[in-house]
């Protein structure tokens, strides 16, 4: 029974927009990412996707001109289906929960597509 | 789309071991709950759950003897089917996720059983 401790698995990388897998329950996986810049706009057609923010700020643009503030401590969860485009400042930790079967690009295949996670 | 404020959830209500749905995902709720003492050894059969600290300290036992401990930034999954034991000394914030189907007590049924719960 491992507890994780987010601090040492950040820093276990440096590199941005690449999710590490730390744990997983009931079908999902809990990732964390570097974050910083924008990342392009996609969805999930199947999977809700909570994010958590461990450091920095993250915004993440929706569709209808609406674009929601993440701080540390704050969570959002975007609903399957939903197009959203997450964007930072500063570098950001972000957590998020969500489907086995989530891509990070959801239905954009990208260079910044990640099919294949490592599990720290 | 409403960001999860996890400290003016909290603020909401100052009753212990009574958890309180803050949101939902794939099937599943994210709960908050302030806690302190023992709670009764229990287990879900069909959930695993994700035990996360917002403030304070956290103690999980187990039956092999061992006892985890989750300061705020950590997080522990007890897989379905394991007994577990929480408890703190002073009063400890908790985020939890797990299967709209979990109650809290798990296959025991107490005074603190909580087969229906508030959603802020």
């Amino acid at each position: 029974m491992k507890v994780i401790k987010l601090e040492d698995k950040f820093a276990q990388f440096t590199d941005q927009w690449n999710p590490r897998i730390v744990g997983e329950l009931n079908d999902q996986h809990i990732k964390i990412a570097r974050v910083q810049g924008e990342f392009i706009w996609h969805n999930h057609a199947q999977e809700d996707e909570l994010f958590m923010v461990v450091k920095g700020r993250l915004y993440i643009d929706f569709r209808d001109g609406q674009t929601a503030e993440i701080n540390p401590g704050e969570l959002l969860v975007v609903p399957r289906g939903t197009d959203h485009r997450p964007h930072s400042e500063g570098e950001t930790w972000i957590m998020m929960i969500e489907p086995q079967s989530t891509v990070n690009t959801g239905d954009v295949e990208s260079e910044r597509t990640r099919h294949t996670l490592e599990q720290i």
